[in-house]
């Protein structure tokens, strides 16, 4: 018995709330790890920092994963959007140079039956053990008045770790540096409400044979996490950008030091044919598509020669895309 | 210029919501304090836990108010509605022993100006600069296929700080410590579906002679903070029950051991008319309405005799309401 869940509910049909609790209950327990303190009054998830860290920073983030819900929930597939929303977060926080430690997420919807919300949370789950992060609370909400039928609404709050000094500041960043190029795994999290008008009246179910696969199945492609990957190569990167909203210049140019500038040369990597049938279906330039998505590049990393070499050799479609250099006016480019 | 504040936004529309966030900046900024790590890359906020911690846990709480915020913008009064998310997620903390450190906001609506969302967001900057907390993060989302037309939520993250070995267990507890009811500020931020349904019918912005005041200022009466007052006592409290959803026996018996029992005496606190008003209305039995709502007791602390007379003088209104007896059955009962 791992003590009190601090996982609540709240809404018109409490015996419902409940009964959802109760089956996911185990699944919510799985992802503790020993440094979850249970057995205190559940008025809030407890947990200690791990062991040795002589002068710890946390960094928060918190999100939700926009209207790609709303197409999960149109097609009855919300057992991913937990590890979108999930992943999306951990890669905030592995941006920052730390690691996800804890999670906390809410879930608020009008009239869902408990086998999606137990999709969504137990997703949710799912991905919380896979980062060997711990969920150690969350809320359920029933608010009819708020969110239309048959919608929902999940926000999460990724709670992560480091030693303050390894924290990535953009003084860390050089002039010289290289630009590693992560592959994302399509659209991630960004840009749903024109992607769904830009796909409008294309049958979604069946097999697109510009993607390669249903549209619906490119749609809801889970946000990959570079967690895992990188957090091997973390103390030699000088820089990390999550590429979300804003696409890959203003991501990047977060982290760049005044007089730098990071210069993307288009061509050097690959973008998914997803992005090409959005521009031309939304009837977008090229300026509005790159201020949106991805096209490709889930993270840029930055750092030395050597991290580039060992990068692109460990993980499989990275590559070099780019060079910090010298300059002054906007901060990140890609040159076409 | 204390850099980039981690506070995002996605939607539709993205100048205006550029234009909010700059709005905002000085009153977000507002509430950083020392600890508060400025200057890096902004994909999440970073801070320094406090000096001189030899064990630290974290308590982490996540909430939104439920169905009262429909109620704050039916009013257009979304100004204090941060206050009850800020403070009732610190009271969580407080719950468990611990001190809030810092808190993260997620707003999303479907069509509300900026004026109305600049609202919400500044009362919970305000709320967290009243507890010396930062407001490190943050995201606005414009989901307009997902909330009603006029809707809006808004959920909080607070992460809190306490020495493990002083968090508050069950263990605490011992048979023959008093309870210690602290006076709630009415309905606080719990069954505003059936407070609504209730009320329904009645004029909310004229004076109600029954509550002293018009319904929709009893309505949107802030959900109080306990954690200024009950801060100086906290190592000599043996427990402490925040009574929200559930009521004062479901919260109570969290934290009582095994064996033991909390028993209320009615009548040992005055029930604000709210109650009785909204339980004739609603034509709902004494259980039920003790089951949803805190009848007068925000926060139940328990400690000996001692505490409870010091207490008792140091906070208005607060007064002895029972005593924890060794007993099987209820963990927590109101004897009528």
């Amino acid at each position: 018995m791992a003590g009190p869940i601090s996982y609540r509910s709240a809404g018109v049909d409490i015996a419902a709330a409940d009964e959802l609790l109760d089956g996911l209950g185990e699944r919510l327990r799985s992802t503790y790890t020993p440094l979850v303190l249970a057995g205190l009054g559940g008025f809030g998830g407890a947990m200690r920092l791990p062991p040795g860290m002589s002068d710890p920073a946390l960094v928060l983030s918190i999100d939700s994963v926009g209207t790609k819900i709303a197409v999960a929930a149109r097609f009855g597939r919300l057992d991913s959007i937990g590890a979108d929303l999930v992943n999306h977060c951990a890669n905030d926080v592995l941006a920052m140079g730390a690691r996800p430690l804890a999670f906390l997420d809410y879930i608020a919807h009008s009239d869902l039956p408990n086998s999606d919300l137990e999709a969504a949370i137990g997703g949710v789950a799912d991905a919380c053990r896979a980062h060997s992060v711990p969920l150690v609370g969350g809320e359920t909400a029933q608010l009819p008045g708020i969110y239309r039928s048959g919608q929902l609404d999940l926000v999460g709050a990724m709670v992560g770790v480091a030693e303050t000094g390894q924290l990535l500041s953009p003084d860390n960043v050089l002039a010289g540096d290289f630009l590693i190029g992560l592959p994302s795994n399509g659209i991630h999290t960004n840009g749903y409400s024109l992607v769904q008008r830009a796909l409008e009246g294309l049958d979604l179910a069946e097999h697109n044979p510009e993607v390669g696969r249903p549209l619906a199945d490119e749609m809801l492609a889970v946000h990959r996490s570079y967690v895992g990957e990188l957090a091997p190569f973390l103390d030699r990167v000088h820089g990390l950008a999550h590429i979300t909203g804003g696409g890959i210049c203003a991501n990047t140019a977060r982290i760049i030091p005044p007089g730098l500038s990071a210069r993307f040369g288009w061509g050097a990597w690959q973008v998914p044919p997803i992005f090409h049938l959005i521009q031309r279906r939304a009837r977008i330039g090229f300026e509005e598509l790159a201020r949106v998505f991805n096209l490709g590049l889930g993270m840029v990393v930055i750092g030395g020669r050597d991290l580039a070499d060992d990068l692109v050799r460990a993980i499989p479609g990275s590559t070099l895309v780019g060079q910090v250099v010298e300059a002054s006016g906007p901060r990140a480019e890609i040159l076409r």
